[in-house]
């Protein structure tokens, strides 16, 4: 039977959802024989009532399940074990590890987070961005509802902005205002017709890679296909074999969250022609693009691909995550749903965040922003790449605000365990990893730290690692 | 057979979103006989592409009409016109009216328009609006996501203006920033487990309604299930007989939208009751409650059932629809699980606009503005009552920010459209309805209009009423 209420309790502080985390126990109990083909599992209203979360917890983590092949959810008769012969048998998965943290194990000394996507910004308000908002404040409010596109004159900055930083040409027209990346990826998923009403429509996505594309798409109706990424980002050949149910693919291909490769040309190429002949659309994920210390990136794959390939971008990365403003680039007929379901729905992009954004890219200062982070990043690129170099090969270095160190997951745990009671919170790639992957390691953020704090949490990191993997350590004055 | 595409264009000016608009289409259809019962109608990927317009759009009408019973759609095989027997037969619908304005008719003079729904607002920025802005901007950016939540700031601050303006006495806790009403209620619709996988949920709704908020429910995945209106609000005692499906009932208690109806405390108590015995969960939407000339508004149901009520509000009523900012007050576990997935979609509240609301509020700017709204208002309620009293029963006198004149929907389509080419854009009823209703009539808005043009505005309206009525007009100096 399903493991009690006793041990699937949940960590509210776990990254995951609930829904991840109620159907991994399952896969779990399925995985390890306590639950057997055929066995029918408790009604989602007797198990949300049993573990005290809400019905729709249970529903998702069921639904999950089905689209994964696990569970077959029979009409009013409810749900049970599938039968997993050899042939139909999905992949098994690698459970990710329970979440480290929990209310008991919160540590005396205060944390240093080595947190990934969050950047540097300027400790104080800058000139530029005081202007910005004092602009705003000299405009008298608006009575009127938005334009659900966002306004032009932002729209066409934004436009400017692509050619000038990113090398990828698109019109005032195709671009959308949005709140940010993962609002892009809401809006580019709302906008898809479905294939089959019957069965919910497949996000194909790379594992590891970023949750909350995931946990978005859930959110969406949408189920979620994983495809491997290796040293050069996804493997887009995958893509071909992706369920019948496909119908999009999220893919970070400037700098692959979070294990850092950068999709070469001819994968571009093979991504997109596979989209074209599954009819897939493309949701292209450029989250750091700005961060690059090696190579210049790649072309975009909306401009590969412009028919097939939206486009999603964000200031989160630069300007900080607390604006929420971010821009979409899609083809006419998907820019144009898209603006019917923010019509339709009351979406209107604010007024004031607009015209900051539109005044501090006038001015030149999203463009001094990114110099600076950009110099910061380098330095401090450089130096997780030496410390961390000598414990297992290394991903993402030269590119973006995170570094990911390829280790056994025994030892990432450890050491990341060992590291968070020494003050020092490193995340897993575990959290990023949804299915079974070769990948295991740490993933070592740097945007939003001071330098003297990097220093420190890196003294602690590979103390932690040096315990773990019994290494000793080099004698250093002081020490 | 369904009408052909010379017939079926679609107006994209018309308010009414294109399923909508299809979906009226084939109900005609259906009424008049084109369709006959076991017709196959085309696959959404054929009547799209012959319509040219997206897949969804189809798919959105076929789905709704499958709710209401006049479709099935047969796992496979296709769609096909139901069996519509004396027993089944869904009540037949009125057809909303084409939409009065296409290209070809745009006037010549410019438009004034009796807009409903958007609010005086200062012509200039106040003292207190420069400041709140220039507050933001001293303000460092944040590099960290913001609280799903919003900010406890400003949580509590909107606790306090809910006590004081509106006499609803909540916590801090069960507060949650939201961009405005229909994002409180997409989160709230979210937010709701579903009874049943095989069958979308029912949002009981107003009819005439807020047609903004049966689209947003369409979009949520929800159907919709009309419920009539009188002079006293939604007939609450019809939610009682409400498709087993019903999972939630929306209503604008204050101050109905658009027909204006306060609803009394019995029927209150009524809708209160079928909630709890129903399992349905209330979303109120208080849009306006800010503006009542006559009586006070009446106590929330939020207050009369917190265990059942999802209260929603907005500041685009008052500091204007452009700043994208509002509330929604919810039991703890909607709460919870609407954190949930805000966190889980990346769907942050903007902290500069969250700063700058807080400040308004501090610094009494909120109040201001609903004074001086208030004061111009109630003299323009007089006004629009005294000019079109003779013309039919007036609904909603004494409240908000505009007036429902009821009229045979001949004669509001007439002078509506004869208004309109003398230069006055003012709005029907029947954009307001969705299936048959008793009422029809004219809606007029004055918020966002100045004195003068108000006052030309209903000189051309009531004209307009004269010649289409065939009621001499009293002579007046100067005509």
């Amino acid at each position: 039977m399903l493991p009690s209420s006793a041990t699937v309790s949940f960590n509210r502080e776990d990254a995951r959802t609930l829904p991840v985390q109620l159907a991994d126990r399952i896969r779990i109990a399925i995985d390890n024989g306590q639950l057997a083909e055929g066995d029918r599992l408790p009604s989602s209203r007797a198990l949300s009532a049993q573990m005290g979360v809400a019905r729709g917890v249970v529903e998702n983590a069921y639904e999950q399940l089905s689209a994964e092949g696990w569970l077959d959810a029979k009409r009013g008769s409810g749900t049970y074990v599938n039968r997993i012969g050899s042939a139909d048998r999905p992949p098994p998965r690698t459970v990710a590890p329970l979440p480290r943290f929990s209310d008991a194990r919160t540590p005396s000394t205060p944390k240093t987070r080595l947190a990934t996507g969050t950047p540097w910004v300027p400790a104080r308000a800058s000139a530029a961005w005081r202007r910005a908002w004092r602009e705003v404040g000299n405009a008298a409010p608006a009575s009127s509802y938005p334009d659900p596109r966002g306004e032009s004159e932002l729209r066409a900055a934004i436009a400017r902005l692509l050619a000038r930083a990113r090398g990828f040409h698109t019109h005032t027209d195709s671009v959308v205002v949005t709140t940010g990346s993962m609002h892009g990826l809401r809006l580019a998923l709302s906008g898809l017709p479905c294939v089959d009403r019957t069965s919910p429509p497949v996000l194909v996505h790379e594992n590891p890679g970023y949750r909350t594309a995931t946990t978005t798409a859930i959110r969406c109706g949408w189920s979620v296909g994983d495809v491997d990424v290796d040293a050069d980002g996804m493997v887009t050949s995958a893509v071909a074999s992706a369920s019948e149910s496909a119908r999009a693919v999220y893919v970070t291909p400037s700098h692959q969250h979070p294990t850092g490769g950068m999709l070469p040309i001819s994968r571009r190429i093979e991504l997109a022609d596979i989209a074209r002949s599954r009819d897939l659309m493309i949701v292209e994920d450029d989250y750091d693009s700005e961060f690059r210390y090696d190579v210049a990136p790649l072309p975009t794959l909306a401009e590969l691909a412009p028919d097939r390939t939206i486009y999603v971008g964000t200031v989160a990365k630069t300007l900080g995550a607390g604006v929420r403003v971010g821009w979409l680039v899609a083809p006419t007929e998907v820019v144009e749903e898209i603006v019917a379901i923010r019509h339709d729905t009351g979406d209107y992009p604010s007024l004031p965040v607009q015209h900051a954004l539109a005044s501090l890219l006038r001015d030149g200062e999203w463009d001094r922003t990114v110099r600076r982070a950009r110099r910061l990043y380098r330095e401090r690129d450089r130096l997780v790449a030496a410390a961390l170099a000598p414990y297992g090969e290394l991903r993402g270095v030269g590119a973006g605000m995170h570094t990911t160190l390829l280790v056994d997951a025994d030892v990432a745990a450890a050491a990341a365990s060992r590291a968070f009671d020494m003050g020092v919170d490193v995340e897993t790639l575990a959290a990023s990893t949804r299915s079974r992957s070769t990948l295991s390691g740490l993933i070592v953020g740097y945007g939003a730290i001071s330098d003297d704090d990097l220093v420190h949490a890196l003294d602690v990191l590979t103390s932690a690692l040096d315990d773990v993997t019994g290494r000793a350590r080099c004698s250093r004055p002081g020490h």
